[in-house]
């Protein structure tokens, strides 16, 4: 198996030139938006639709009145949403709901990857889940999407894409996906220290949100594999 | 002081926008422009002049007969080239001459720092030069500027970019700082394995240019402060 990975927001928006046909996109945005998502999925919500603008959300409610809006600008809710992106509410009230979902650079990501073969979201939050799903799928050719923040790259999504290369074990790393895998090595399995050593952690953490940094280390606490079926993320 | 890093190309390509003008930038090019440029001071080259263009190249020449055209496209010197982009070329025959140079990604990187308060081009074989000029500098905001091969990042660059954040001791890292510094962990004081493990690495070795590996890999071999004078970069 080859390993790639993106590192950022820079390199994410040039993946729309390239030929991911035969390519496995494994997105990640671990503070928060793949952990909100993959938790919502956990918890019985029917799909996902990432957008790209708060105007599209809103279009897709237009058309089907029973859609949930949920997402964040700047990290808060946005208004007249009905969920942020704290993985905390992604619980029993998005059940058997569908989600359409819109934040800086999650979902701008999992779209960015929208000629590759299949796209999962992974967090740390199912890491194992999604290793299983990358060792069973036919593909050889993986490439780590780490979403990043704003303009920069997000050590805690190179860390769990790091994460990831370990778990998949010895394999074809590209320099880039060598890269992830030491800032793997360099938390190790801690990743509550990884989370908190970081720019988004450390924000989390003044605004109180310990409890969203918690759960978003809590590694492994979900057994889901989220995948994109056209524009919908679903468990799979 | 406050560390901040460019991990590649597409990274570099935002600089222009950014304002760096109290930003001491140093570029890193291992494999091989910055290494090749340091050993030429190193060895009395009075200043090298980057270009992003064999067409800019040619016009300096024309305006001067006196200096030596140097650079490489693909790993090979360009025709009617004096000098390709090997290190070991950068020896007497550069001694008081001004070599313009381009390179797919160096020249480019020490051209997107133009708006710094101070650029420095650095590589392993001045790493304790550099980390001393940088800690000497009364500029406190420090990017990491790592060239990258083509459109993607290069692991000698990120790692030589740690090593040098593990040489100026306890700073205020960035996220991608703080994954400069993981890679330089990674593979610690080992050069020489670090550089057989990234992919500019395997194809030198390939290409019959262990030699120019091993230099590259010469960490402190030259005590030589390389930064960028107006358009020249000069010994200072």
């Amino acid at each position: 198996m080859k390993i790639d990975a993106a590192l950022g927001p820079a390199d994410i928006a040039r993946l729309p030139d390239r030929d991911l046909s035969r390519t496995l996109c494994v997105v990640f945005d671990v503070l928060r938006a793949t952990t909100s998502l993959v938790t919502g999925l956990a918890h019985g919500m029917r799909a996902a639709i990432p957008v790209c603008s708060i105007e599209e959300a809103l279009a897709e409610r237009s058309q089907d009145p029973s859609v949930l809006l949920g997402g964040e600008r700047h990290g808060n809710r946005i208004d007249g949403f009905d969920l942020g992106n704290s993985p905390l509410e992604y619980d029993a009230r998005v059940k058997h709901r569908v989600v359409v979902t819109t934040t800086t650079n999650g979902t701008i990501a999992l779209r960015a990857c929208a000629g590759a073969a299949q796209t999962h979201a992974a967090a740390l939050v199912n890491l194992s889940a999604a290793a299983g799903a990358v060792r069973g799928s036919a593909l050889s050719t993986v490439l780590l999407v780490c979403a990043g923040t704003f303009e920069e790259p997000a050590l805690e999504d190179i860390y769990a894409a790091g994460r990831l290369v370990h778990a998949l074990g010895s394999q074809e790393l590209s320099d880039t996906a060598a890269v992830c895998a030491a800032v793997g090595s360099r938390f190790g399995t801690d990743a509550g220290s990884a989370l908190r050593a970081t720019k988004n952690g450390r924000a989390l953490l003044a605004a109180g949100r310990e409890a969203d940094l918690e759960w978003s280390a809590s590694v492994d606490c979900v057994a889901v594999v989220a995948r994109m079926a056209g524009s919908r993320l679903v468990v799979g």
